[in-house]
């Protein structure tokens, strides 16, 4: 029997999640383990200050009071019976595109598990947040990552890698193209907006809007421009062996009372 | 005049925070902008559904309600009357080691850094957490540090990478080498504490201790084995070029209404 996992980082209420669900269903065993609210942003945070709470919504299906690496933790660790044989998260509402990578919860819940081994997906929506998200094109997405997930319970994953993929948001028959891309660029509006409280006392909102996507051939942000999906591979390791190289070079590297 | 940006994500009051000031004071206008509150774990989180607030806590020194990550954008975007030359955080109490370095908020603060193009560095000390913070050897990562700095001033570092350093709490006298290393593997023991609390409802802890770092030769974690500081080149591309091949070899990959 093929268990799958779900998670997501928009938490349990979330749209994209029943798309999904109904999507993997038929592929196996669907336990779905969510955040309770939604926890965008938060990237591969772990809750360690403060306990957790879990709360059973239904058969194979419960909410955690924390983020989306929260989730796949307790899911792996204390409430599925077994190992999952593939750990699906999304469908997130709004792509993860480029940089967004490192701030994704929707991606560490993903890593989370490919941190242990199990093969993962990541999947997003590049949706226009003008539009409500009743009316995105969940299913283009849900049916793809069905067909990925087919895919990599086939043929695996290389090891301490997985999936990101990002959908368009059009109906499925107006999905032109899977492309197979790198991770690229994404550049936003670095912005902070000041204000000033009731009380006069200054706060601040981070964060700008979408600039534009680095023309890099072939990387996530060309492929979503040209109304394609995207599956890039993202490992786990951060090595950056060209650098490694420039390392070597620095003058820090000294020997000291060492042993030979 | 070269303008040096600190945070940290062990917050305003750490211990590892005055010894790095006092390090790199000597190259350059050092500028603090840390977390208010102690946030380990809490990775590249970005705060982006609450505002944040600033204190002043001194001269260029202030202290920001958010993540690390949060610290360095407002540093960049708001406090700082200009672009830093580098950014370094820490000193962490507790290496960043291995898969620590995708949850670590020390890193994250760093690789906010690099994405917008400025040379960062991350520290951690690398400590048995039975001793007091009070008592760790930090002269000895902050004088690594101020080498660092000094070589990555001269130098740079290449695009979008970032250095993440780990020392062993050890006299400056008794650090036997700096080694240019891999991110390794670190293996926890992944636990789940179930606990009632004392109205009788279930709540959990996460988390269990380290267990060992996976023999990956030249890595970071074996270097900090031998009582070796480790200098590890990280990178914001999490691209498995290796991984693209077999997704190209995927039978998702079609081509519909494709115009040439």
């Amino acid at each position: 029997m093929t268990r799958i996992l779900i998670s997501n980082d928009d938490g349990v209420h979330a749209y994209g999640l029943p798309p999904l669900i109904e999507a993997l269903t038929p592929l196996g065993e669907v336990w779905v383990v969510a955040p309770e609210s939604e926890q965008s942003a938060q990237s591969h945070a772990l809750t360690m200050h403060k306990p957790l709470r879990v709360r059973r919504r239904g058969d194979r299906f419960f909410g955690v009071s924390g983020t989306p690496a929260d989730c796949v933790y307790m899911a792996l660790n204390k409430l599925l019976p077994d190992r999952p044989d593939i750990v699906v998260s999304g469908i997130n509402r709004g792509g993860n595109i480029g940089n967004d990578i490192l701030y994704s919860g929707t991606v560490a819940a993903a890593m989370e598990a490919c941190l242990v081994g199990i093969p993962a997906i990541a999947v997003s929506l590049h949706v226009d947040w003008e539009v409500h998200a009743s009316k995105h094109h969940w299913g283009t997405a849900a049916a793809l990552t069905a067909r990925l997930v087919g895919e990599v319970l086939r043929h695996g994953l290389m090891p301490r890698t997985l999936l990101n993929v990002n959908v368009p948001d059009v109906p499925p028959e107006a999905l032109k193209r899977v492309a197979a891309t790198s991770m690229g660029v994404r550049r936003y509006e670095n912005t902070v907006d000041e204000r000033l409280d009731p009380r006069g006392q200054r706060y601040y909102w981070l964060g700008g809007a979408h600039e534009s996507f680095d023309p890099i051939p072939d990387s996530d942000g060309q492929a979503i421009e040209r109304g394609y999906a995207s599956v890039t591979p993202i490992q786990a390791d951060l090595t950056s062996w060209p650098g490694l190289a420039r390392v070597h070079r620095m003058d820090v590297f000294y020997t000291q009372n060492e042993e030979t």
